[in-house]
């Protein structure tokens, strides 16, 4: 059998080793368009960086290499051109010829190709890269000199934030540019914002809520629909990919939602003996059914095994994703897996959130850490949609744990079961994913009642009272209308509050208003917890905190 | 209603701040024999290592703060000398003086004891110490002085390793004496072997296969079995523990295996309006459904947790344990979730076991550490038993997630699924726990055939030919009667091997020798893969070793 593999990274390169191992006959020839094969696009970053400090490390197989250990006939630099479906052959340019090369079965592995928008000036402006593979890292790393200080980066998704770190790192001034109204558009606005402020904190210009309307003066100058100026001596495009379907489409090839290859269970698109994995595909949403592109490595990974698997005979089925992504940006870890709320919402699912803080290891225990995690969940039936997260430390590991759970189709009950690892070093009696599961079902239960972050206005408008039950020494930052009464005084104080009143409990981070809003409400008195609780507010709504000194206040 | 909960510490601490929660108005008061309720058992051995440095620390809760907080009546030094179930009172001992207290629910959390052998001596050993609390944390410290020279650690469980690497960093010379065969006597030998090899490593002196005979000298003498004397100014009794159920046996309670308290899913003992949580209680194995006891913090938390549901009228059932537990030695993790081998061996499940190694982070990335991860699984249904994991970092992440997906009934097939999350510093498009997932579907598949380390004399004596698949730079050392064909020669090199022969292959770690059998395999020999390869085998088995200088074979 011989099988022509078009792409030679992450989902061509899994497909081809597996093909060998299960087919040592077979000839297996990689065509990549660009100079170099089985390349870490995710670590290019970390390289331009500085992290990553040597070249050979991205390069993680050569042709040679791979024609040693594994029989593959890898030749880069050599497009497809024309895929001939009737006649089960390709055209491929390779220097300044082309040639044919027949197949019994052919893979589309293109990848996905950076979205360059129309923007007046945008084609003129030669300071603007993109990072891709490795030629686009080595574009950038050449425009870096020491008349480089400012660069701007358009698009606040994965790729940007990375990049905005590493060319701080670089030493440049960096500006990140975002339309939506929050970085890391993906995921939920209250968490994006733990990441905006870790940019904010390590030095990054960050512009939400605004796009670049024209470039001008060959580039070093943006300008933003404001009307803002900025300058730029190196501008990074990031504004998200979309499938390189061009090739299939143009070979007949049925495709879907923008442009993505349509393929079956078993990776066969609509001509017969022709194959397509990774970013070019359309993939299943798991937990919707939706159709779905994603551009993660590790489901392209997945997807070039399995396709060789479906191609030697193995009984294989492409399950679909649920979607995990993971961002370090500085000092801080940004994770999420399955549905946002906001995805929730657009599927109609209705869900229910919570949001409980924990510490990445024992609190006893020196450099134990805060994170945040974040449920997504149907209130009804306790099913999980998806999960966030950020902090320092330990948010990759609840995310996966999340992730394994979600994939698993367990429950809020079956969170609280989980048997984690304990340790002082390494976790706590209760870990935060525990916790995040015993929350949820107080609120499937009735026990709790909770209100998010961005009703409390209207609740307030509406007429509930806020009480903040915080001990004095910590109320430096205020709601502008509560109560304080500090937790340990409630039960006392109880004759102060108003028994037709409505209430919405806050402390710190939402584990003592809870206790606060179980006294209440064991007492007669309805009560809310403010889910999240005043960290959380002061976080994504920092404008409506006051700041006092308590020198004035004692 | 009145709540009388025996035990301050995890389940009963639990089982008090929930049912504070959920009934405002109880009276809940808590009755603990030690002066300290609350304390975190797990940080002791870092305290005494120096690595937890204030004692408040370990000190979570007081008498004072529990009041303030949750209106509870917590009672330290008190111990309860009876129950009487008929009259629904117990006695207790305050000072020099017994009282009554009635109760309408009673819940015992008292814990489990350190099991103390009948050793002759021993009860002259003066310098004998155990750890389960804190006045026992202040008898070990306050035995430590400039004259403490020597210590022995007599049980290598992970209590006795914590203790073991504690008591070096406090500068003392170490040996630790364990009676079965191996350190972690509840892991597989195989992994507990780079538990051993770290210890010695660190300078602690491991002696296995051994008991203590006598105590000699008011202890400073201890005896083993093959008359070896250690000299002893500290000894650590840490053989292992067992429920503390005096009270409710002589209560009428019905106990079982190891004198465990026996309860029903509502954790309701054979007496009426008596419930047990926590190391006390006969739980359920899940995996096997066999009775267990169990003495971990996490699952005592949960119970306490759960009983308080209970008797608020919540729906709650104990579910059972598959039990996960992880261990700090030094600059090694090492952790288990489920069954072990051995342990699945016991339980009649003829279990198949893989190993396969892998980095906590991608290779790329600066830092990147082996970690070794160790499935057990049925090999016709995939169905997991269980898994281990050794190595210097991402093994708890690793740990979790297998955790998550034993507890949610996953198989080996589902690993290989599963979307974990991926960015260079925190793991790689192929996760561990996806490669493990990968490699036991091969041999559910029967695309691979392995055999386990000791296994592999028995196959070599009946006949079968060793091949190393390595570089001929790693060969310093080497198996004792192996061929060597590096894996890149194998193709052009096949027809020096055997036709008739039958080969089990070997590499460094495992993954080329897998290469190595798939290519015999399709060229028409038997092959078997010589499972986790060289570097399992030479941890497990050093003596079998030859070690050899490249210089004098170049």
């Amino acid at each position: 059998m011989k099988v022509l593999i078009v792409g030679g990274v992450a989902g061509g390169m899994s497909a081809a080793t597996r093909l060998r191992r299960l087919m040592e006959d077979a000839e297996i020839i990689v065509l990549e368009k660009g100079p170099y094969v089985s390349f870490a696009n995710c670590g290019l970053p970390y390289f331009i960086a500085g992290e990553i400090t040597t070249r050979d490390q991205l390069l993680l197989q050569t042709p040679e290499s791979l024609k040693a250990r594994f029989g593959l006939d890898v030749r880069p630099n050599q497009e497809v051109l024309a895929i001939h479906p009737e006649q089960k052959t390709v055209t491929i340019h390779r220097d300044s010829e082309t040639y044919e090369e027949s197949y019994d079965k052919l893979i589309l592995a293109p990848g996905a190709k950076a979205i360059i928008p129309k923007i007046p000036g945008l084609d003129r402006a030669t300071n603007c890269r993109q990072l891709r593979n490795v030629p686009d890292m080595d574009a950038i790393l050449q425009k870096i000199d020491q008349h480089t200080r400012q660069a701007v980066v358009v698009g606040a998704g994965f790729i940007g934030l990375e990049m905005a770190e590493s060319l701080k790192n670089r030493g440049l001034e960096v500006t990140v540019v975002e339309k939506a109204s929050q970085v890391l558009p993906s995921m939920d606005e209250e968490m994006a914002a733990y990441v905006k402020n870790e940019l904010i904190a390590k030095g990054i210009k960050v512009i939400t809520g605004q796009s670049a309307v024209s470039f001008e003066e060959e580039g070093k100058k943006i300008r933003l629909e404001d009307d803002t100026v900025l300058d730029s001596d190196l501008t990074l495009l990031s504004i998200g990919v979309q499938p390189e379907s061009r090739l299939a489409a143009e070979a007949g090839i049925t495709t879907g939602i923008r442009g993505g290859i349509l393929v079956d269970e078993n990776y066969q698109t609509s001509q017969k003996d022709i194959y397509a994995v990774g970013d070019a595909i359309v993939t299943k949403q798991q937990l919707t059914g939706e159709d779905a592109l994603i551009s993660l490595a590790s489901p392209a990974n997945r997807q070039g095994r399995q396709v060789a698997d479906v191609i030697a005979g193995l009984p294989r089925k492409n399950r679909g994703n649920i979607g995990t992504a993971i961002l370090r940006v500085f000092g801080l870890t940004a994770a999420m897996t399955g549905l946002s709320e906001k995805a929730a919402v657009s599927a109609g699912l209705q869900p229910a959130v919570i949001h409980v803080s924990g510490k990445d290891h024992a609190g006893y225990y020196p450099d134990a850490k805060d994170l945040l995690l974040k449920l997504i969940f149907n209130k009804e039936t306790g099913t999980l949609y998806g999960a966030q997260a950020v902090g320092q430390s330990g948010v990759d590991k609840r995310m996966d744990v999340l992730a394994t759970a979600i994939k698993s189709g367990l429950t809020v009950a079956d969170l609280a079961e989980l048997e984690l690892s304990y340790a002082p070093p390494f976790g706590s009696a209760k870990d935060p994913v525990n916790l995040i599961g015993y929350a949820a079902l107080n609120l499937i239960e009735g026990i709790s009642e909770s209100i998010q972050w961005h009703e409390l206005s209207a609740e307030l408008a509406a007429g509930k009272q806020l009480l903040d039950v915080r001990n004095t020494a910590e109320m430096t930052g205020r709601f502008k209308n509560a109560l304080h009464i500090p937790l340990n005084e409630l039960r006392d104080r109880l004759t102060e509050l108003d028994p037709t009143a409505s209430y919405i409990v806050s402390c710190h981070s939402g584990l003592r208003s809870y206790l606060a809003e179980r006294i209440l409400k064991q007492s007669g008195y309805e009560a809310k917890n403010l889910d999240g609780a005043f960290a959380l507010y002061q976080t994504v709504r920092p404008e409506e905190i006051i700041h006092v000194s308590l020198d004035h206040n004692a």
